[in-house]
């Protein structure tokens, strides 16, 4: 008998790319380029191309340009060491990401752990973009998933705390009798559960408060990292459960990622 | 000012070698060669001699023997796959080492989670070996070091969930206000607050029964190896948390492990 699969990858580097192959992969860099990716096309974006490198990004833009009608129908978006890099239009916080900058447009992002963990599930089925923004529509799509698997992006090699609490609260909501879950989905199921129940009179409770969501990014290294740059506001609006009923899906063949159709409304 | 250090990394691969040196290194493979390695000196073991290779134990103790007064001084235990190695007195079952087995000899023990993550924690400035069954004792002596670094062996390079667990019960018990923290020790730290108030009416408690533990251990995924070799006793065994007072540390010079002579009795 098959036996649905939920795994739990806490770095692209602890799963090898074969065992990814055929699955389902949800791609998460809480802090900040899936975040700043669902409110990209919850604002309206065409799409977005994710970028490895600065130069190749903006190889990609001036393509996208010299093949489009208006110029400004490309942004080029992303950040190196926190930061927007020199000449780009847009950082990477979520906020800057408005229909007003972004409605329409194609927007060519570069981010280094998101996309490398996108680069790493290539040999997926289907990618999927997962944020804490999205994540109650996501689950909706995984929910008829057989094969999933879970790929935190990580910072430089290193494990993310709020990536991990994420894909914790997936295998929290999405476990069922019968899956097969590995280890580490035990693990980060177990650690989001304690932080739902941290700072709760009510210890059984399942969900926390966005505000407390957001005080505990705020411990990460990431959310540090972030504090000490300036963009405390970024990690409230990464802190915002299920703000968007979108789904981005990496679209193999174009390498462009656009919001799935029509996500499946909750019963 | 300094700041204690308090760091989690839930495989060897996920922290660089120089990131251990001057470090006070806790190696931690609870199913089963830490747990063993605990058992076997508190059974009266003389010394025990970790080794990666089986022809690398056989020859180390061949050697041993060579310049013994008598050949049973020395004792050839481990395994591979589980189970006891060819020619070899005694497997990786902490029942198998009594006072009678091994009581006043030197074990030469081959593991390759566990004597891996020895190896890559060479630079460190000292090296204790943890399990659940003697958690409260190293807990004594790490609380007078500063810098600690909790090394999880895992199993061939997949994280284990009982690992993380112990790191977490270690990082809860010792956490104090101005300890650095990493991401991972808080992951792990609130994975054991999960488990700890798991299946428990008071939803506060900080520590599991060893029954509720021994049923987590067992769902893992080295639990699952375990029983299907048959050896599910060996699980019970390793959850018997506190159970012994001893700190077996590496003395690094002549590569075997000794019980530190008198870890501090709690106030």
């Amino acid at each position: 008998m098959f036996s649905p699969r939920l795994h739990v990858h806490l770095l692209p580097s602890l799963v090898p790319r074969d065992d990814l192959r055929g699955s389902t992969v949800v791609v998460i860099d809480v802090l900040r380029a899936t975040t700043t990716i669902a409110y990209a096309l919850a604002a309206g974006a065409a799409g977005v191309i994710p970028c490895l490198e600065v130069e190749e990004a903006r190889r990609v833009a001036e393509e996208l340009r010299a093949a489009s009608r208006a110029r400004d129908d490309v942004v080029l978006g992303g950040e190196r060491h926190g930061t927007r890099i020199d000449g780009f239009d847009l950082g990477n916080s979520p906020a800057e990401y408005s229909a007003e900058t972004v409605g329409g447009r194609t927007v060519v992002f570069t981010t280094t752990n998101g996309t490398a963990a996108m680069r790493h599930a290539q040999l997926a089925r289907r990618i999927l973009i997962g944020a804490l923004v999205n994540a109650a529509a996501l689950r909706q799509v995984l929910r008829d998933e057989p094969v999933v698997d879970l790929l935190c992006a990580g910072t430089q090699q290193r494990v993310s705390r709020e990536d991990v609490l994420l894909a914790g609260a997936l295998v929290d909501q999405l476990e069922a009798p019968g899956h097969f879950l590995n280890d580490s989905a035990r693990i980060a199921r177990d650690a989001w559960r304690s932080v739902a129940a941290m700072e709760s009179d009510d210890k059984s409770r399942r969900t926390p408060s966005d505000e407390q969501l957001g005080r505990v990014l705020l411990e990460s290294l990431g959310g540090q990292n972030l504090r000490e740059l300036g963009f405390e506001a970024d990690i409230a609006l990464a802190a915002r459960q299920d703000q968007l009923w979108i789904v981005p899906e990496l679209h193999l063949p174009t390498g462009t990622i656009v919001p799935l159709a029509q996500p499946p409304r909750p019963a």
